[in-house]
């Protein structure tokens, strides 16, 4: 039997999420699906990793992909007797499945200042950032920009984010609660800030630590949720401050760290004054154990040869951040000298400093970057960054990532072509590459058809 | 009496231009306005050039713009009396109505291949550009793809353009008559192209200097069209033709030349090989008379000091073309330099180069260029730029740009906001510069409600 999507209204909850979105407790079948039939794309291998790029994705133009309990059970080409075997198959024939986009630096409470004019990143904070984040002290304040945050995320394809709260705990609360009701894939964590900022924004180290152990242990694989420790970056936080963190973090290894690393020039020198003693920006977090592999470092422009070693023997990751660094004139990150050294990287908004919560808007000027550079990126490369690369970036490419039997069933819907322009562009194109590559150039979020997160319908644009 | 836009259907053209817009010598009253209500924005000084930007610019939050065969009569705030005193009153309050933007390079054969992933700009034209072009010898090709991208033109606000053709005169035959149906003030000219390209893209300096001479007879100052002499860039003409372009326009001194400078150090080099006899790349232009106050070249972002002067001392124009010029990774131009230097500048798309035929992206990118070298763009210079300062880059000041009487009556109805995000960041605005900073980096062709050319609707959202 075959059900569409379009046609039938109780697959199709409204924009307010709130609502009409289960609760993870309730499996409810009603916006479940069993099977689903569509063009599917997703990735094995880092296309950067092989000689032949072809290996790194499975592209199946005529595919079926059968959920069970939240989770992938199969995906294989289309044939009438297995689409016989599933209770329903909602028909997207037409649409692209990728696995959902992952972001791996956001700021929700940024949402509202996005694309804030400004000097760059130190001036940028002072003016827009404090003032805004100092409203998340207000829990009701904190839950209706969460709830406008992740139906930003999923109207964008995106269905698991590293994300910065404020410093106060309520941010991240409410910021919890929201994505439990739909039982997305979430990583955040409380802002630990106790110097260089407005008076009404700082926490002190011993309550940072306290707040921030709380939140773990309230929040930390509850479900699908996950704890980042957040100190903001070196220069608000004192030296006691970053002690308790790496001390959170001793307690906690499981847990994530998220920072921001080198990304303006102005910024470093300030980090080099506050911290002589220190060999560098990576070495202040070095020091007091805020680095290894479940810690993401946010832009990672500027670091010297040592720090990309450094980075690479930690097995630190970055997250890059194509629109901010361009927005905040930041300057254009080295993604090749990353791969050849080994450092995971994952793809990020960094909204309220990006320009756009679409990871295809991401990629589009992730390409710019390069290409100023003198480099490429491939689109294979660029969707590989999106997917399954941050799925790696944040440990988690056994959960997500792509469509491999046993991953969660988070996947997004794409319309190859949303405009007429791209309609046009999209009929002078003859081969998967650029079909794709004319999608990441010219998409956004009007060619997000629908999302799903642990197999059921979250987000649809009809 | 006041008309309602949306709900008169005589008002709302279909988006099949071709059968319902009126010719210019209908006269028909059936689209034309008498008075319009809204919000107006518009520039009478380059902000850039004022101690004071607010003197560059007038802002009436509740206006009334009078036209009167298709110009402006008058624009001042609302009073009900003089509403009183027009035969009808269209209420567009809620919108901002700007000047017509303008877009001061741009190619239209290439509509169908924007976003073509490549390398940077000399193998990109091998790849996708010489192919796509060779079918605009096909007339009935040429007209459908005009016909297309004048829409696309108008859906992005945009009322003038300078436009490259192909090596075919058919090419500007049928985007003359595709603009002459709405009275568009338009620009364009035949690509002259004699050597360094597919033999099916070449002409010879004899037919070249023929055909282009046939097209300013045909088209230069028929009604608002004009034409330019168009050799494509130096390297892919010969002395020869060169030479016969400089005679076309000294025989035709009113008429535009547009070609490409230094958009790429590659392009330099090669063009420093080709004609190893002259001191750089404008000098090649200078030497053959085809320099001056009507000579508008695309990009000059790798220019010596000497060429800054050069192009001064000329009065030649610079367009600039951002989001090419990320997009093909050609560097970063110098806004603020060619300002110190009195060089006109205008603002262009450099579709297919470039990646959106909106100049609210084009902004944003050029925003983000002037980021990366530490410099600033305020809102006010960069909506200068796309209406104003692109007509004085066009020497069509004194014909359009702003509103002032006996201006040309084309503008563009934006929307202040057009998807959520911007609705949420609208909110959190609380001066006017802001708001337009925000429609600026988030805007693009969604914020377009409505497009007027001479007085006349040509596009609407709804």
């Amino acid at each position: 039997m075959q059900k569409n999507l379009n046609t039938n209204p109780s697959a199709n909850p409204s924009t307010n999420l709130n609502t009409t979105a289960p609760t993870p407790s309730s499996n409810s079948e009603q916006s479940a699906i069993n099977a689903i039939r569509a063009s599917f794309l997703h990735f094995i291998e880092d296309p950067a990793q092989l000689d032949n790029a072809q290996e790194a994705y499975q592209y199946i133009e005529d595919g079926l992909m059968v959920i069970e309990n939240g989770k992938i059970k199969s995906l294989q080409a289309f044939e009438q007797k297995n689409a016989d075997l599933c209770e329903s198959v909602e028909d997207q024939r037409g649409k692209l499945i990728m696995p959902g986009f992952i972001d791996t630096h956001i700021h929700y409470p940024q949402t509202e200042m996005i694309a804030a004019y400004g000097a760059q990143l130190l001036e940028w904070l002072e003016t827009y950032t404090f003032p805004t984040e100092k409203q998340f002290s207000d829990k009701e304040y904190a839950q209706k920009i969460s709830e406008f945050f992740i139906h930003e995320l999923l109207k964008n394809g995106t269905t698991s984010a590293l994300v910065f709260g404020t410093v106060h705990p309520e941010s991240v609360d409410a910021l919890f609660e929201e994505a439990q009701k739909i039982d997305m894939r979430l990583i955040a964590g409380k802002v630990m800030m106790d110097r260089n900022a407005p008076d009404y924004l700082l926490d002190t180290a011993q309550s940072s630590y306290d707040q921030s152990k709380v939140l773990i242990e309230k929040w930390h694989n509850k479900g699908r949720l996950q704890y980042a420790i957040t100190p903001r970056f070196a220069p608000t936080s004192t030296a006691e401050q970053l002690q308790f963190a790496g001390q959170l973090k001793a307690e906690y290894p499981d847990v994530y760290v998220q920072t921001h690393l080198s990304e303006n020039i102005d910024e470093i020198n300030w980090v080099k004054s506050l911290f002589p003693e220190r060999a560098g920006y990576f070495d202040v977090y070095q020091h007091y154990g805020l680095t290894g592999n479940k810690s993401i470092f946010a832009h990672s422009i500027h670091l010297t040869e040592n720090e990309w070693q450094a980075m690479s023997e930690t097995d630190s990751v970055i997250a890059f951040c194509p629109t901010s660094n361009l927005f905040l004139g930041s300057g254009l990150f080295d993604l090749e000298k990353a791969d050849k050294n080994n450092i995971r990287v994952g793809l990020a908004t960094d909204v309220g400093g990006g320009t756009s919560f679409s990871q295809l808007q991401s990629l589009s000027e992730a390409y710019k970057i390069m290409q100023l550079q003198g480099k490429k990126l491939s689109v294979f490369k660029g969707l590989y960054l999106a997917t399954l690369g941050s799925a790696r970036s944040l440990s988690l490419d056994h959960k997500i990532g792509n469509f491999v039997t046993g991953k969660e069933a988070d996947f997004v819907a794409l319309n190859w072509a949303a405009t007429d322009l791209q309609k046009l562009r999209l009929k002078n194109s003859n081969n998967l590459q650029d079909k794709l590559f004319a999608l990441m150039m010219l998409g956004d979020e009007r060619n997000v058809e629908a999302t799903y997160v642990a197999g059921k319908l979250v987000y649809s644009a009809v």
